[in-house]
């Protein structure tokens, strides 16, 4: 993925890229001398003394005092510092986009959110994401320590271009060059993902860094999962992996969906369906927000529609346990802050209906990273690029 | 996975593991001189020298003559030269048992085959399986060139631990600890998985090495998938990963599987289920091989009903391209080699139901290693282990 990625050369990429096997090594957090380090990778001491230097000049390395001394002169010790540098995360939503100044580790020093409606198309709205980006680093005296920029947005998106694909809810998005317009202004690798994919990163890294497989699947307005197989994330030959709200749903019949295809889980099982229920009811629910307002009023209609959402939600997932044979699922998205109506009736289907191998181990659990979990994600996978490492999100975190 | 796996000593173990890093970078099949290894690795010229004369001594690097000199005395090249070490590769089917002596590339030096049924327990067929490796061993002179055995069983494996889980076909082998019974008498590594995951890590080898994401469809009397992703065989949490076979299917309704479950789509579109309907129409056809032989004879209800499968097939498939985005399906397995008309079935279902961005660039093929497949993927796998790589099995094809 990475030879395709542009803009390719940020102001550290040829610097970190060059120690990058060492760096790699000490993204673990844990101290080391020089002698362990040599030791570690095999490489020369020689080679070792001029990239610890290298990382050393840079900041990426700081010491950390000195280690317990063999009798002669005590080693210096090293670590990793993920304040040396900073990104800019964006997570932008239909109506509602954030912007965040975070270190290589994915913790925010600073976010901006505000309304605004993707809509209003990419001119308009990455002009804003770079307004805030600009004030963000000017405010923390970091502009020159930015690596990178990572931008989720609503839709899907072909990972290797940064173009959205034929997104339904970003009209004005379609093809649109997003690295080029952001790199214009902020000269360092953009990277893009859709906003699924950017929150099982960031909650794996969060939350289960050590996990091999799993399946983060959001339910809200729409439904997607993020997918992470041998620890990575899984963004499939043309970045469109994970797209389960557009899987045939038996439940579906021959609603159309927003995509244009009939059948699709998303048609009977995310917010705007299950309030279109309500109203049938006669039950006031337009937004998918409202249906968490009715829960936490007590509505006992809107609990059960959310339930029945999801065992559909269930179905399709035990499908994908068989095939994946994931060891966490974790739910999140709006609808899943309504308390536990939702990942009940997922828990119900998917443990009924997949083969005993593949659920004795299987946990489904709640999200944990909460709003943050798409920045922390975006942050992640600038750090993946930019350090020039592929060896899942566990690594900076 | 290789932490757990046992017996983990074989002859070769230390020797080959200290140089993996070296000889990762041979297997591509390319002449290099030390030099050029120095460069390539980073590692220390004492390191490389130290690695080259045991990887030469070992017999796995092979000098190939001077290379162009550069004024001094000249450099001396080295190949990976993939027949120094032998392994013993079996594929246990259902009545059915092969067991060749291979190179490490998966290249059959002689098979054995024979009609053994697998219900005749691990005591017998696993004899049987030693019996003809021994032979083949002494026969070729290679007793101690063997680095390691490699099982394909019709049923789900725990990889880990090598112990065949439930499987529906194999009485008595519940449990059954493979590695230690072959291990006790061809003392090195024995790594075993189900025969699907092997034909597509044969498949992947010997015909799409570059490709990242890919799905094996195998159809005969069961269904089931092997899934390759990030280049690399995804087994998932418990190695149960792609049961395609014991997906829901709307088309199976209260049909009970063999699993015990209902509704599966292998209850619906594998052998025995297409079996089944023909004689409903009063054609003859109990096993699946019946049914590949009355479309030989131009049956054009057999034909028809091979179709058919493939459209179930396909709608359990589209699911797994929504989910996964893989650049190739490749379908193979006894049902395929009746002509087009499954493959036709399942193009059919898959190009329509899927979203644009998932198969713009998805080809669906035959597959075309044939009976060897998983003899190929069963050296494979070993050659993987024993050689501490991990890169997916291109590496060394």
């Amino acid at each position: 993925m990475t030879t395709e990625l542009r803009p390719s050369a940020g102001p550290l990429a040829g610097q970190v890229r060059d120690a990058a096997d060492l760096l790699a090594v000490m993204l673990d957090g844990r101290s080391r001398t020089r002698a362990e380090l040599t030791s570690a990778t095999g490489m020369s001491r020689s080679t070792i003394g001029a990239k610890v230097d290298a990382l050393l000049a840079s900041g990426l390395l700081v010491p950390v005092g000195a280690a317990v001394s063999t009798g002669g002169r005590p080693p210096v010790q090293f670590r990793f510092d993920p304040t040396a540098r900073v990104i800019v995360a964006a997570d932008l939503g239909a109506t509602h986009a954030a912007v965040a100044l975070t270190d290589l580790a994915g913790t925010p020093i600073e976010t901006h959110s505000g309304d605004i409606d993707i809509a209003e198309g990419p001119e308009v709205v990455l002009g804003w994401v770079i307004e805030q980006a600009r004030e963000l680093l000017l405010k923390h005296d970091r502009m020159a320590d930015l690596v990178g920029v990572g931008v989720g947005v609503p839709g899907p998106v072909e990972h290797s271009t940064g173009r959205p694909v034929r997104p339904p809810i970003m009209p004005g998005w379609d093809g649109y060059d997003i690295p080029a317009r952001v790199a214009a202004e902020l000269p360092v690798p953009v990277l893009v993902d859709n906003d699924v994919n950017l929150m099982a990163l960031g909650e794996h890294a969060r939350v289960h860094p050590g996990v091999e497989d799993m399946i983060f699947v959001k339910v809200a307005t729409g439904i997607g999962a993020g997918i992470i197989t041998h620890g990575m994330l899984h963004r499939g030959a043309k970045g469109s992996a994970g797209d389960l709200g557009h899987v045939a749903s038996r439940h579906a019949g021959d609603n159309q969906c927003r995509c244009g295809n009939y059948g699709c889980l998303e048609a009977v099982a995310s917010g705007p369906a299950i309030a279109a229920r309500l109203r049938s009811q006669g039950i006031g629910a337009e937004r998918t927000v409202d249906i968490v307002n009715l829960v936490e009023a007590g509505n006992l209609a809107a609990g059960n529609e959310l339930r029945e959402a999801g065992r559909m939600i269930g179905e399709s997932l035990a499908t994908a346990v068989s095939l994946l044979n994931p060891s966490v699922i974790v739910v999140g998205g709006l609808l899943t802050r309504a308390g536990e109506h939702l990942i009940a009736g997922v828990r119900e289907v998917v443990y009924t209906r997949s083969l005993p191998l593949a659920t004795g181990a299987l946990q489904i659990l709640p999200a944990r990273t909460g709003r943050d979990a798409a920045i922390v994600g975006a942050a992640v996978m600038v750090t993946e690029h930019v350090l020039g490492i592929r060896t899942g999100a566990d690594a900076v975190s």
